[in-house]
């Protein structure tokens, strides 16, 4: 079956790619309509998946992430709207120059190919990821959650018929109509099919794809994130930074988990913290240095940092409180517990933030910010497929840009090699 | 044994990529005058080398890739002080902004992290990528055939030695230095210790990393690359790029496999052909319509081309010979048979130009062009580490730049996401 989808989607990614930027946003705007005059139908098939998940015994978090409803669609169908008014990455030139030899040379962007890309319970992924494909002129094959099957079908018949009002392929944007999970398996070893994975998930599903891909894979989405509060911080401002980076939606990757601060300002600011960002129920998990800072009124407050928990990426509003010696010991501790996602330093001293930026290798690394703005949309891209903790083409958000790759062209009068 | 190889390959890449230009620099400079010093203790090793090799039956086409002389020893130190004098990607910011919030956003370049590199016979590319990993700051792995196993070791040695004398952790050059092939597998799944594995050898060795790998790989280096010879093609000229780019240099990748021409040149064309390449031991596979217009002076030249031989990377002095009806043809032609390594069309028609340039997508397209630019050296990379024909990362030549990657640097005035 796979084999079979990976053809068409091979054959409809050359139409899809010499598509017109007109007409692709044509069709995205289309799409948009559709979801909005689909509604019902797109609430019906959602209402099943909904139900059948609360029979289920899903979490009501997992229930909440795979409800749809009026607003919801809304705001997806506000969404691909936008996208259709960003500018098109296709056919951009880079590197253009003329060679000694008189060759003109230049870099033109293409899109990248066929995306697979697996994720789980929430649909509107669905129509982000196939909005992102229609812009780029990528195909896409893509694998949702077994629980949101029927939310899926429905929202896959607005995206084909919006393609095909438009003479685009239908098989530009193909679904796994299955809950079999052997075919996540299958669509990893699709090597001629799928030119990169993209899983959007937990990091089980991140790992169980980079250990069992013949496709390249854009890892990430795992952020184990540190603030490290340099001696030169300004108290009350580096409080409001560390409260918006770990309660703002402390549920993703880009929230913080470790707060690494300098030993002569941790008396007066561990303190501080603590108290700041109890009220939001934030608790916290201290190593021995900074818990002998807390005063008795608070120490009750933090339990003691166990082997695992700074290397934990929480999830939720548990912070991890760490005293350093320097600003060395912070960058080793970085590099030695950090995801590489995000990470920053509050300082304000220049020469501290320039060594800094250049010793931590991470995504994004952050000067006085929080690190909640390493995301496509803060970061200007306009939008996003995933965030990449890997190294190889893309770090970071994954933006319109990083959605394509680029071919040579060389044009010369017919020119030989000497 | 590649675990611990990886842990400290991981250690040493930190102070690689913090180290300055000038000091890498340096240490590229003491690597070409050792190379040259110890060209005895070099040119000896390789000697046993090359008489195992003749013991063992190598082919005298082996047998030449692997032995090194006193000229092909400047060469390599000549290829070093050469990388030296390139700028250094490491460090350049680009997409440099202001967000409407006041958050000063840049991309900043880094080296890409420890390179995985599995090669075969020729002894040159242990120094030629220690030399392109030193200047970009990267780590690397390296594996080389067991039949260059002597050579390697002395050549290692004087790596280590000018990491070592420029204060450079000699653990950021590495060699496998065992003839097991397991550990070839061993490198695949080394997904902590290794960023990016680069095979440079034939298919085969390709796939199997393609198969095998938990880490990204960059595959390439297999062309079988084509050159559409339109109607309105400047005949004589047209020769002259055919004959380059099939014989110049045969045994490549970037060399011609298969000429496409217009019906309503092939008449003239094709005799053409096959009269100006015969001098030079080519030989010809021909398709029906292509074989029907050799008169029969010629035609004992040409055997019939058999099924596979369109998909066929010929390596040797054989090229395909196919008529078709139109431009759309030849691109469908390419579309199915190319490996989208290096294709091009020779046409004095601007439009058709265009046209083939924006519907072929292969890693470099030529127009009026030999096929044999597609390298980093003629592309003005200055050098290269491999050929991709992968679409992620890099496409074509591998130079500097595409042996890094980035990070995003945010500085804010303590920001908060709202």
């Amino acid at each position: 079956m796979l084999n079979e989808m990976g053809k068409r989607a091979r054959a409809a990614f050359r139409p899809m790619a010499r598509a017109s930027t007109e007409t692709k946003n044509a069709a995205l705007r289309t799409l948009a309509e559709g979801v909005m005059a689909e509604a019902p139908a797109i609430l019906a098939a959602n209402a099943r998946d909904v139900s059948a998940g609360q029979v289920g015994g899903l979490s009501e978090a997992l229930i909440d992430r795979l409800t749809l409803n009026a607003k919801r669609l809304s705001g997806i169908a506000a969404d691909l709207r936008a996208l259709a008014e960003l500018p098109d990455p296709v056919g951009e030139t880079f590197d253009e120059g003329v060679l000694p030899n008189g060759l003109r040379v230049r870099r033109q962007r293409v899109p990248l190919g066929v995306l697979g890309v697996i994720y789980e319970s929430r649909p509107n992924v669905t129509l982000d990821v196939a909005g992102l494909a229609i812009k780029t002129g990528n195909a896409a094959i893509l694998r949702g959650g077994s629980e949101t099957l029927h939310s899926n079908r429905a929202l896959m018949a607005v995206v084909q018929r919006a393609l095909a009002q438009h003479g685009l392929p239908a098989d530009a944007i193909q679904f796994i109509d299955s809950a079999d999970r052997a075919l996540v398996l299958e669509l990893l070893q699709l090597a001629d099919g799928v030119d990169v994975i993209i899983p959007r998930g937990g990091a089980g599903l991140h790992r169980f794809c980079r250990e069992h891909s013949r496709v390249p894979v854009i890892t990430g989405g795992v952020g184990v994130c540190h603030l490290y509060v340099d001696e030169s911080a300004d108290v009350e401002r580096a409080l409001d930074v560390i409260h918006n980076a770990k309660t703002q939606r402390p549920s993703v990757c880009n929230s913080l988990d470790t707060v690494l601060v300098h030993r002569a300002l941790a008396g007066e600011f561990l303190p501080a913290v603590v108290d700041h960002l109890r009220p939001a129920g934030v608790t916290f998990r201290a190593e021995p240095r900074a818990l002998a800072v807390l005063p008795t009124s608070l120490v009750s407050q933090a339990s003691p940092a166990g082997p695992d928990d700074f290397d934990t990426e929480w999830m939720s509003l548990v912070l991890g409180l760490k005293v350093v010696e320097s600003m060395d010991e912070a960058i080793e501790h970085i590099a030695a517990h950090s995801t590489a996602h995000s990470d920053g330093i509050l300082t304000r001293d220049a020469a501290n933030a320039r060594r800094f930026v250049a010793e931590v290798d991470s995504a994004a690394v952050f000067v006085n910010a929080s690190t909640r703005f390493n995301d496509g949309g803060q970061l200007g891209l306009g939008a996003e497929a995933a965030v990449s903790t890997q190294r190889l083409h893309v770090r970071g958000p994954m933006g319109l840009r990083e959605l394509t790759t680029y071919k040579w062209v060389v044009e010369g009068d017919y020119h030989v090699r000497p």
